[in-house]
């Protein structure tokens, strides 16, 4: 496999698609499209393991439960049920991201970070996304008051119990992240 | 939050960018962009309970292994592990995609489907891709001589300890549903 070159083909503020010329492994010339938040004209040379957003997986321990948001999510046109997440600023670290979009998304405090993830990606096939996931304990009261203007959020904190019934309502837009993690607190608990 | 109009902004085969125009809370106009493999003008009318993909978790029964890949990822200029995947075709079944992939990328048979989960969204801040996680136990000697020309794949197998061993490797990429079910294959045992 031998990468030619890689082209920009659109101009837009936060996404664009890149397409990159190869040759596969019969020597046939061939195209990929990808898309990325990069500002580089060429995406590959980027750091890849600084990740360009963290998902916060909190867990409440005075409640003893999962804390999780209903988003509205502008690519699917409705509610996804899903953790706390955003892009990490330039030159912010990813714990302090982290604690940031919490606070932002659901009014609550981080109070110890128990295992972060290294720059792990969304979907390679198509895009160079990745995220850090920061696995977490907060306190506080939910609240949605430090939302944005453009976010529409609900704070939920799920017991096992809970969370093994919200997996089963056919109803419920997942992200991928979330059902996988839903799916062993449920079983076994994973914190 | 009100959405007014979507718009395909470019005209590629496989992957394009639609933006929404929308108002936010506080009514002001604003827009938001993702990344789409729909050929829908607007992919927001779209059948969300079908995934596009099937991603497999293939547990080797006999070996007592979880079957894993590193394949090669245009958007990252280099190789990512993670688990066999890939499109569902039009009037596929999600268990035939996965079957058929499994086969393809591994050279390995299912023999039992363990889990499926519901069509569930990869990265939904920036693209409508959903995917179907296919939990299953397979048989059969690993290769990569089914893989297609522009595929660049190497199968593994790895007990509880090598997954161990592999997720402390900084100088590997992974998919981040890779990266998860890896963390809890390695340190309880998912399957």
């Amino acid at each position: 496999m031998e990468i030619n070159n890689v082209e920009k083909i659109t101009d837009c503020k936060y996404l664009n698609l890149f397409s990159i010329n190869y040759r596969d492994r019969v020597n046939c010339e061939k195209q990929w499209l990808f898309a990325s938040r990069s500002s580089l004209s060429n995406p590959l040379v980027q750091d890849y393991t600084r990740p360009h957003a963290v998902v916060i997986v909190p867990f409440h321990k005075t409640q003893g439960k999962l804390v999780i948001i209903k988003e509205f999510r502008f690519a699917l046109g409705g509610y996804q049920y899903g953790f706390p997440a955003g892009l990490v600023d330039k030159c912010e670290s990813v714990e302090k991201a982290g604690k940031r979009e919490l606070f932002e998304e659901t009014g609550l405090t981080v109070t110890s970070v128990l295992k972060k993830s290294p720059a792990v990606f969304s979907s390679s096939g198509m895009t160079d996304e990745s995220v850090s996931l920061l696995f977490a304990e907060c306190e506080g009261c939910p609240t949605n008051r430090f939302n944005e203007a453009s976010e529409d959020i609900s704070v939920m904190m799920l017991s096992r119990k809970q969370a093994s019934d919200i997996l089963l309502d056919k109803k419920i837009r997942f992200d991928v992240k979330f059902w996988i993690i839903l799916d062993t607190f449920s079983s076994q608990g994973m914190i």
